[in-house]
C-alpha cells in the first residue's frame, strides 16, 4: 500500500484519517486539493508533509496551462506561501518549499522547461526522502540491542515519510537485522497516530508490539523492562530541543526519571539552525474538538473547554541522542549539529 | 443528582459508564446486582465502591428472607466475599466490608435486629464518607493559594465518593472559600473520567476548567504556570507508595520534574498498613479492549495486542504530601501513617 503517489499528473494520497477501518485516496489534482489534505491531518508526518508540499507545487505550475509563463510563476509561488502556512511546526514543510523555491521563481522561459525542472526537483526530494528514512534506520539500528523492548509514540512510519519511515525505520531495520524487539506502541491522543497508524504498520510487518494508552507509558517503563524510547522530530532547534507530537515531552521526563535512553529520529532538514531554541519554536494548537472527542465520538460535556497543542517542546537535556542520515549526534548539540550540516 | 440511592430496599446507582450522555441509574435488589456495577465501572471511585459493597451486603442479607438465620449468615458472608473480588485494587472496597464482617458472623439470633444491624452499619459507613470528603477538602483547600492553576487527573469527585469527593473536594473547598482557581483535567484514558466525568462535575459547580488528554499533562506544566497536581489514591502502602488511576505515576514524574507540589487526597481508610510497599500493591488488569476502542468505537487493527494496567503506583518519593480526613500527612510516611491511624 502506497501513502503517496504521482501517475499522470495526479498526486494520490492515502487518507490517513480512515485508516486503519478503510483505505481511501484523496485524488488531488490541484495544489489546493493538496493544503487541505496537509491541514485536516489527512496526509501528515513531517517528512511527508514535505514530499505532499513539494508535489502540490507541480500541482500549482500546471494549473493554468494557457496562461503566460509570468503568471504562472507568479500563481505557483502564491501556491507555495500557501502551502506553507498549511502547518506551522514541522521545519520540513518549509524546507521542502524552500528547495522549490529557486526553481519557481528561475528565470527560465520556457513552459516545458519550467515545469519539468520542478517536478524533477520535487520526485528528487521524494526520492531523497526515500533514501534518508533507510539512512536513518541503518544508523539507529547499530542503537539497538539483540533484545529490546522499545517505547514510541505517534507514527513515525511509511505513513510519516516517503520511505520506510523516520523512529519505525529504526525499529525496523533493527528486527530486519533479526534483533528481538517489541515495541510498545503509545497511542497518542487525539488523534490516534499510535493505535491507527504505527500498530497497523507494526502488525502489517510482524514487528510484536503491544498498544498502550499514552498514560500507561511510565507504569511500562517501570515494568516492562524497557531497553530504550525513541520517537520522530518536527522541527530541531540548534541547541537540541525538539518539537514533536504532543505527549512526547512527558515520555521523555518519564524515560529520564527510569535512567531509559530517549532517542529522536528525525532527517536531518528537521534541524533548524535558525532556531536557537526550543522557546521559539511555534507551536500549532487545534480545534478543542479533537480532545472531546474520541474516536469520532463525542465524550465531554458540551459546554467544556478543552486545551489541544498538537506539539510540544523536547529539551535536549533529556535526549540521550538524535539520530539523522548522518549518523547518531550526541550532546552538546549545538556545535555538533552545525557541522553535521556540512557532511554528506 | 444522586450518586447513589438507598429507599425501600432498593438500591439506585447512578450508571457513570452513560455519563455525561446519559443520565441512568441501576436499580439494585439482590448483591450481584451491585458486583455487576462495581465490576463493570458503572460505579466507581474507591471510597464509592466501598459505600456500593456495604449496602451490596445489606441487600444479600433480605434476599432469602424465609430461610433460617444461620443459612443468611452463611449466604450474606458469602456474598461479602464475592463482592470483595469485584476489583482487586482499591481497598476502600475491602476496608468496608470488613467493617460489616463482624455483624455479618455476629450472634446474633433474631432476623429483624440481625438485618437491622448491618444496615445500619452500612448507612454508618456512607454517612461517614460524606463527613471525610469534607474533612479531607476543608484541610486540603489550605494547602490551596489565592490564585491556583491545578491539574488533576481521573474524577475524584461526588461521582468517586458518596459526599463531595477527595481531590475535587479540596478543588470544591479552596474555590468555595472564593480562592481564584483553574483546574486542567486529563481525561484519563482508556475509560475517560475525566473528560466524561470530573468537567461535568467542575462545569455543574461553575468551577473554570480546561479538558487535556493525559499526554498534555507535562507541556501544561511548562507553560500555564500550575501550581500544584492533585489526584485520588485507591490504596496507599505504610511507606507512603499510593496505587491510583493508571497515568497517575507519569504525572507525578512530570510534576516532580517541574517542581511542582504533588498531593495524593483520600480518605484515611485508603491506606493500608499491611503492605509495606506499592510493590505489593495487587493492579488491575483490564480488558484489552478498553485500549483498542475510544468512545465506543474501535481504533486499533482487529489483531494488535494491547496492555491494559488499570492503576498505577507513585512512589511516595513523587508525592508532597497525603491529605486525609486525619489531616495532611508529610514525609517520610511510614510512622507518620501509622501514628495518624490513632488520630480521631
Amino acid at each position: 500500500m502506497k501513502q503517496i503517489e504521482w501517475s499522470n499528473g495526479e498526486l494520490s494520497l492515502l487518507d490517513q484519517r480512515k485508516l486503519p477501518l478503510s483505505v481511501e485516496y484523496l485524488k488531488c489534482v490541484n495544489f489546493m486539493q493538496v493544503y487541505d489534505a496537509i491541514k485536516t491531518l489527512a496526509v501528515r508526518g513531517a517528512p511527508l508533509i514535505g514530499v505532499a508540499a513539494a508535489m502540490g507545487v507541480v500541482l500549482a505550475s500546471k494549473e493554468s496551462a494557457f496562461e503566460p509563463l509570468s503568471k504562472i510563476k507568479t500563481y505557483t509561488a502564491e501556491a507555495a506561501l500557501k502551502l506553507r502556512s498549511a502547518r506551522p511546526t514541522a521545519v520540513n514543510l518549509m524546507w521542502a518549499l524552500d528547495r522549490m523555491l529557486p526553481l519557481i521563481n528561475s528565470d527560465e522561459d520556457d513552459l516545458t522547461s519550467y515545469l519539468k525542472a520542478l517536478e524533477r526537483e520535487a520526485l528528487a526530494i521524494w526520492a531523497e526522502d526515500i533514501d534518508l528514512c533507510d539512512k536513518i534506520g541503518a544508523f539507529g539500528a547499530e542503537l539497538i540491542p539483540r533484545d529490546a523492548s522499545i517505547i514510541t509514540h505517534c507514527n513515525t512510519g511509511s505513513l510519516a515519510t516517503a520511505g520506510s519511515g523516520t523512529a519505525l525505520s529504526v525499529i525496523r531495520h533493527a528486527f530486519r537485522q533479526g534483533k528481538n524487539i517489541h515495541v510498545y506502541a503509545d497511542e497518542t491522543r487525539p488523534l490516534l497516530q499510535g493505535s491507527r497508524l504505527t500498530v497497523w504498520e507494526l502488525c502489517e510487518d510482524r514487528i510484536p508490539c503491544t498498544l498502550i494508552c499514552d498514560n500507561m507509558a511510565a507504569h511500562v517503563m517501570k515494568t516492562k523492562n524497557i531497553t530504550l524510547a525513541i520517537t520522530g522530530a518536527d522541527r530541531i532547534a540548534s541547541n537540541g530541543d525538539s518539537a514533536n507530537k504532543i505527549g512526547t515531552y512527558g515520555l521523555a521526563i518519564a524515560a529520564a526519571y527510569h535512567g531509559i535512553p530517549f532517542y529522536i529520529a528525525a532527517p536531518y532538514s528537521t534541524v533548524d539552525l535558525a532556531v536557537s531554541s526550543g522557546k521559539d519554536i511555534v507551536i500549532e494548537e487545534r480545534q478543542p474538538d479533537e480532545v472531546c472527542r474520541c474516536g469520532g465520538v463525542r465524550v465531554a460535556p458540551e459546554i467544556c473547554r478543552a486545551f489541544n497543542p498538537a506539539f510540544d517542546v523536547t529539551p535536549a537535556e533529556l535526549i540521550t541522542g538524535i539520530i539523522t542520515d548522518k549518523g547518531v549526534i550526541y550532546p552538546p548539540y549545538d556545535e555538533k549539529l552545525r557541522k553535521a550540516a556540512l557532511r554528506k
